[in-house]
């Protein structure tokens, strides 16, 4: 079997406690961009096809189980807080059979490291046929880091911590990110490491002397951007970990063709597929399984989750879309709101202060201003009046209503549920539908119009003090009526 | 009397025109941060503790003494611009009796000075028992500031003034804020100061010199974050400010475990109170005496205002409250707006393009959609159907509206107030409710459905051309109606 | 004829493809605040009193022509990507007798390059009788730019670019931006341009040379920032041009006297016109001829485009105005939506959920909540009630409704266009007019309201189960029903 068709196990490390989050949620469940930071090791972790992977779960275990619960991930509890090298056999014990694989070390709280860095790591070690490489990073200032110490012909000698090393020592710019690829004699050396020291603890960093014991090859591979192993530990470094991630995928959307006015202000999760022209305005807000067609506008300050635009569709300011689906060529917004299970076929307009749930509208269908479709099917062409309202709920359970092709519905109608309206009815403006209409009929379910002369003199004449105080045109009016 | 137990009195000059903010407002009544700036000295002195308060105000002063208006704060009239010394003078005069007291010297457009750095130049002062202590601040280049020049031991020996500065004194980084604090001398002391100099003016520095004259201990407080004295002369340096107050206001919520996705976008006021596990979405903005309970989700660019939201509670995005108290476990938005005198007891859901004002609904009340409620009581787990308005208003007066328990209005229902529904009252959708409707009854007010067969034919055959023109599915309707 | 007379010639090199951009829409036309690239360089040569302005079209060369029609601005095709010479000549060849102008040379992706600097740099070539000036730029390091390489005297000899440069060339700082200005020798003198170089291109660099020929003055200008010259190759330099532009935009604006909060999240086209006093709240976005006056405040998150707003209006948070004119101490929002050919005559009141189109509302009209009203003209102190929408439509058609001064609109009212109501006409609740209302009437069209009571009980009884599972409350009272 050559190095490269090795298969690789993951050992994610997750079980710190995380006090300064100062959260009811364990530490490794804040979210990061949209995703907790977990399971972005996960992702990593899958990204790079591995075999198995194993969390290792400690405080709030229950929850993060649950959280990560998926095929391929499995989980190993640590008990007690005993150090890294602990939480590490603890999740080594839990890679039965593992003696053929790679193990790589990832961290619950790095949700920046990116899958390349992993690959290229990975590269690296197998290129060389190394036993154990160490992920590492420089900075100006290393200081609080483990220092990697190399020999005089550059290899990686040691690893010392901030508090054993010398003035020298200090000095070295290159850090231990905690990161490691294994060889398959990882678990069983992790065994001898002790918890001879100061603090009592079992460190993994023991590995390194312990394959050197061996004669084993010990590399350390350097990370271009060392922000990439920076660990979130409170909500100010969740919130620089969620910048960096904004501006990595934005800039990836940019590179490919997408127009931000203000990127700075654009939140797009990277489940988020974009096409190329596609302009985002100002506080634009992208969620989940959204995709957006080619040369599509979205307008300031809209918030999408899971939807889809097709080509030629606006979304204007200020819409909230949820699991809708907006065919080609249709307009949304201001001020629209989309509720999941609404598909508008193409060429739909819908406009402001209108709200969709479980609605399918034909081609062409128009719903302009203050609406509530709810529980509907809309034909094709049918113009639905302002104010219009499906009246979906009978208090206790929803029903649908199916509306015809060409269909006019005037303005402030009520459609009570469950109801079939035909093709090409007209239903009268102001009309509550509680029967069925049929086709080509016109539907009137509303009071005649009476006009009262005189009223209004008696009417505001009874309160005419205070319509003096109030309303002066109209004062002067009552005057002039004597 | 030992130093700590003296009394403190606060002396703020806040006299200046600033003529580079280009306003009709006095500079000193700019707002940082929700809070006009010279209201941020006020509030600096009255958490010290100050006996009393005394404002300089000159240009603009019935406009600055009217807002600052409230107990234990008086003002003293600058009349011309003479210079700081006698403005000081002026707020001096005004502290009759005061000879037992420290005097500390703050001014009307610092708004980042901290309380808390106040009182460790307090605690410095006394505890040194010094006479006069000057706040100072360090820069690279403190190019237009006084500069502090001491002497060889390291004692405060006087202050250059840019101009009459050597390029060695040019050279010290060390600068005058202009904050002192000074004991019950400074008075009579600051009468001597003359305003024989270039600028014909009484300068408060020449303080210094007058204590040393007396022999009494001269001191300088450093200050850690030079930023924290930096006045706001035009609208730039006020946004300026802002952004710092903003920056300091989330990192204390971030540490005390709030999580904000972006918390450049997120803006707060200090007198918000944030429980722990909070989130807030990005563009959000907290304003007045907003209190939000642990665990609370408050959606993206939602404005809030005087708003109390107990636990449970979930805002959505883009909604707008003011004065409103949302109970437990209740959900809001997106597109709601909460007007003063709202309160949701508990487990209400308010949906979008809902209002509500002077409205209080009991537990489980369901309102999701197109809504007016206003000047109304409404009973537990009552539906609101959607387009439900509360007609609160006879062109003249308000009046109120009470609905029952379990009552269901069905959609697009006008309760025309004063307006009683009964429990468990049923409404049929549609109706303009114009009588009270007793307890268990279902009210219906509206016309009977009647169905015209034929009807559409007619009307979209009379202007068969255009709908040829813009309705294609319609005119193919038609030819087959023939 | 001095030299200040002589008329001066712009040609604009706009003929790139920009592959970088990865988009459908020729790269000088990507938009940056509110106007294509190539328009940024358009109106500086406008405002520059250019006689003649030829702009060099290439790819997308009829998309470009189209965006950029108006009087004054001719178009000249590059064909083929032969360099900057052969475009220049193509430019050139369109300037028929024009031997007595001088010629500035701009870019089609330089959107920051401002008029200022460029009436400067015209100023300096005519001041000296310079032939031929560059307008150059000095950055830290300049790799990757021509170098402007000068004699000892500080005369400018030569440009070398980049590949061509000696190490000691390669630390010049000072770089050609391609912008210069040229006297009328300049499009023969062009002709001479040769393209036996490496890359077999015609650059217009080779006229400094040809100019020194002819013994002629040439001269470089160097501009204080580097950043106006900073041309936009791909999405990020769109970004971060637009980003310069609107920092140097709200600088003008706060140094005129306006309050922005935070002016980063704000964004104001340079077509906006703003008073003194202005407070913009966080997020706001104003485009297009809009103009504000004095003391006006505009709440977060609205958009406002080509709208007026007169003193001593508010518009409250998350409104989108656009053609709207806002008369005096109107206001308008939160969620107010006013499109085209809104006029609100002064004192209105437009309230959340409101929608206007094609509107004339006279003094003091009020329309507080969830509102349609389009095509309508409506006299002063009228109320419209919640819920009311003038039903303008008939399904091919538009038409127009008028409503007298104090007219009462009850709420949930329909309008049924075309109507007229007159003054102080009353219109009971949930009417749905259909007739027009004589001056001083009350109209009612609705259905009387008829209770039947021991309704509820029967309607929640047959579905006692459900009501069981959700409406705890109400399965209570049916119990007590028995």
């Amino acid at each position: 079997m050559t190095q490269t068709e090795r298969p690789l196990d993951v050992v994610i490390l997750a079980a710190g406690q995380g006090t300064r989050m100062r959260s009811a949620l364990p530490k490794v469940l804040h979210p990061v961009a949209g995703r907790p930071m977990v399971a972005w090791a996960v992702r990593a972790a899958q990204s790079l096809g591995a075999r198995r992977t194993v969390v290792v779960t400690g405080h709030g275990a229950e929850q993060v189980e649950a959280a990560l619960e998926q095929p391929g991930v499995a989980f190993a509890r640590q008990h007690g807080q005993l150090g890294t090298g602990h939480a590490f056999l603890a999740g080594a014990d839990a890679l039965s059979g593992g003696s053929d694989a790679d193990i790589l070390v990832l961290y619950g709280d790095t949700p920046l490291l990116r899958p390349e860095t992993l690959r290229a790591l990975l590269a690296d070690h197998r290129a060389h046929a190394s036993a154990f490489t160490i992920l590492t990073g420089e900075l100006p200032d290393a200081t609080g880091y483990g220092r990697i110490i190399r020999d005089a012909a550059g290899n990686v000698e040691r690893i010392v911590e901030q508090k054993g090393a010398t003035p020298e020592e200090q000095a070295v710019r290159e850090f231990n990110s905690g990161v490691y690829v294994m060889d398959s004699r990882a678990p069983s050396l992790a065994r001898r490491i002790t918890n001879d020291n100061a603090a009592g603890e079992y460190y993994l960093t023991d590995l390194l002397a312990l394959y050197r014991d061996e004669g084993a090859t010990v590399r350390a591979f350097k990370l271009d951007d060392p922000d990439e192993v920076m660990g979130a530990n409170d909500r100010a470094g969740l919130a620089e970990a969620e910048a960096i991630l904004r501006r990595r995928i934005n800039a990836g959307h940019m590179r490919a063709g997408v127009t931000m006015h203000d990127p700075d202000s654009v939140r797009i999760e990277d489940t988020v597929q974009l096409g190329r022209d596609v302009t985002l305005e100002p506080g634009v807000i992208l969620r989940g399984d959204t995709r957006i067609a080619d040369g599509v506008t979205v307008g300031a300050y809209s918030v999408l989750t899971d939807s889809v635009l097709e080509e030629g569709v606006t979304v204007k300011a200020h819409s909230v879309l949820e699991g809708a689906h907006v065919g080609p060529g249709s307009d949304v917004g201001p001020f629209a709101r989309l509720r999941p299970g609404t598909v508008l076929e193409g060429g739909v307009h819908i406009g402001n202060f209108v709200e969709t749930k479980a609605a399918r509208l034909g081609p062409g269908v128009k719903a302009g201003h203050l609406a509530y479709l709810g529980d509907v099917e809309i034909g094709a062409e049918t113009n639905v009046g302002a104010g219009t309202i499906v009246a979906n709920f009978d208090g206790v359970n929803k029903h649908r209503t199916t509306v015809g092709a060409g269909v006019f519905i005037g303005s402030n109608s009520t459609l009570i549920a469950p109801r079939v309206v035909g093709d090409a009815a007209f239903i009268a403006a102001g009309s509550a539908v509680h029967e069925d209409v049929p086709e080509g009929a016109m539907a009137v379910a509303r009071g005649k119009q009476r006009n009262v002369e005189g009223w209004s003199r008696r009417y505001w004449g009874a309160m005419r003090e205070k319509v003096g105080q109030k309303l002066p045109w109209l004062a002067g009016w009552l005057e002039r009526q004597g």
